[in-house]
């Protein structure tokens, strides 16, 4: 008899502390503010869409699937601070679903960081509606109150057309700092947009930035970075500290060995000093099984080193190569789907360029 | 001239071997045998129904939400043999989505390993259709032809209600072998299930089957695993060399002391020496933020802990406890959404939870 009197006198406890804390949050009312009172990070150029990457009305003569990857927001984020206790987003996107290797979160959701003791840590995400253009989510509740600084990523796989931030009725909302030092533009396939990677925070441009404090910024184009003269062109006047080139999985051999030297010498052109490094692409893992891939990822890489190596044997200084070999381990397990890396091969992949990048980056 | 001549010609051998392939492919018959002709793996007890965990129409007290879970085919596996060059495979789930934080592939698509030297190696995955319930796919071709043993993962978070296997026309196959050793239970939340991992082959389970040999059942049922009596009935009358209960997550704390003797002591009455593993929850990341979520987290594992010291105490055997801190690393990067682990938190927890296992399995 006496347990079962402490059992229910627990439970009613328990019942009145649910009861109190959903109160509290139902009488929680959020105030939105649209995302341009914020910090744009990720930006490489001014564009009239606010989140698109490239001005496509300026670059009228790149092809469409150019065009169409550019106006997705991969990369860009909003830096913000507040003292709010819950953390909001209402944003809409143009594509309502997502596609077989990626996570709705990481296709059209949104991923927040904080500044922990000055280092950004992982706070929440947005979770996109299931089929709908427009989604509204918590993406943090019960924080302490106290300011922080705030990284909003938005979306890498799809269109942002609009974001609004939500926090508590009376919490203050300002600005952020741009949070990364320099500009490094890293031009490539749907690895670097983002594909693989769960959250838009952990596409690999994104986690080094954070890593480093250097600001890695994305020009991933899914499946199209085939290093056109007229990309080359767009390229070349981007203003950069430093251009990385992961574009080799999208184009084929015979493409690699045309290419190549045509597009480090345009960025050359107009960046007389500035250090490009040439990435090998990432290992196909079903290359092992599939002869065919196989033999098309090795070539597509003998032919990359080929037409470096003729560009550095010419005299051309400040240009760097980075063999893949490493970029996934050891154990078979770092892609989705065996082209594109899982967060794990993400990670692998960081761990083997950043040494590479950072003597190059500090010079 | 004479460099446009080459071009030319090399033009003309590329694109006859493009057509040549093209045909090769196009002509290449498909025959598709029902998965039933193979060996299933991963089967915790004979059902009706080939694709579910648990004899739902045995077990009619347990609650619908766990009877749900137990239709979805994670862990499951076809295992076989065949000399074909492609492997090709027609399946139907239940659902035609995903989740926020899952890939398609994950949620209702299929993952293919094959034996490379004694090893399980990753090989590719069947992409599930967009919005419908049923799809074909080639997984992978340009094999070499070679007899192989293949595994074929079913999806995590869907029920799977038919699969066959597509091989070449005049290719052999048959049914493979029983992969792996003992049986070790493993109950628990989502995370078990496979929320998170980008294939179904990245549960954990099935990752820890691979690494070590030893056969890790997957009796995860997302959101559900409260432990409550008609579940500890049940998973006590599974046949098993171990069971491992990572179930935490889904218990409040107050369900966890007052469920966890309870689950564990039902287990022991029938298994009267086989080892029990009581495993503290994954650390939510959010709960760093979200203060009710981080307090919520910490009491559950206290309280976890503080059931099992009293049944040590009190002299049971063949009981273990293992701590979560080391669990996802200390770059807060290890989750998709702040609570299921990404492959990369999957990874660190395998590499914690291994070295703490292996010896109590080999005993």
């Amino acid at each position: 008899m006496r347990i079962s009197a402490i059992k229910g006198s627990s439970f009613l406890v328990f019942f009145l502390f649910f009861v109190f804390i959903g109160r509290t949050q139902n009488q929680q009312k959020i105030t939105y503010y649209p995302s341009n009172q914020f910090t744009m990070v990720g930006k490489i150029m001014d564009t009239q869409q606010p989140f698109h990457r490239i001005d496509t009305l300026k670059y009228t003569t790149l092809s469409s699937q150019v065009k169409t990857r550019m106006t997705r927001s991969a990369g860009l984020a909003i830096s913000f601070k507040t003292n709010s206790n819950a953390i909001y987003a209402k944003w809409c996107t143009t594509s309502k679903s997502t596609s077989a290797g990626m996570t709705p979160i990481a296709y059209r959701g949104l991923d927040l960081y904080a500044k922990v003791d000055g280092k950004w840590q992982f706070v929440g995400v947005g979770r996109p509606s299931d089929g709908k253009n427009c989604s509204e989510d918590k993406i943090v509740a019960n924080l302490s109150g106290v300011e922080q600084e705030y990284l909003l990523y938005l979306p890498v796989y799809s269109e942002t057309t609009s974001l609004e931030i939500g926090v508590s009725e009376n919490a203050l909302i300002v600005a952020g700092e741009q949070p990364f030092k320099k500009r490094i533009v890293v031009y490539g396939s749907s690895i670097v947009q983002g594909a693989g990677a769960s959250r838009s925070g952990m596409s690999y441009p994104a986690r080094m930035s954070r890593n480093t404090g250097f600001h890695f910024f994305n020009l991933g184009m899914s499946g199209v970075a085939r290093m056109e003269e007229e990309v080359a062109t767009m390229i070349s006047e981007i203003d950069a500290d430093m251009f990385i080139l992961d574009c080799i999985p999208n184009s084929s051999p015979r493409e690699v060995t045309q290419r190549t030297q045509n597009l480090i010498k345009t960025i050359r052109k107009r960046h007389k000093e500035v250090p490009i490094v040439l990435m090998q692409g990432v290992v196909r893992e079903i290359g092992y099984f599939d002869q065919i891939t196989g033999e098309k990822v090795k070539k597509q890489n003998t032919n990359a080193y080929d037409e470096f190596m003729k560009l550095h044997n010419s005299g051309m200084k400040n240009i760097y190569f980075i063999f893949s070999d490493d970029f996934l381990g050891d154990d078979h397990e770092g892609t989705v789907d065996g082209t594109h890396p899982n967060d794990l091969g993400f990670d692998r992949m960081i761990k083997s360029i950043t040494p590479q990048l950072l003597p190059i980056i500090q010079k």
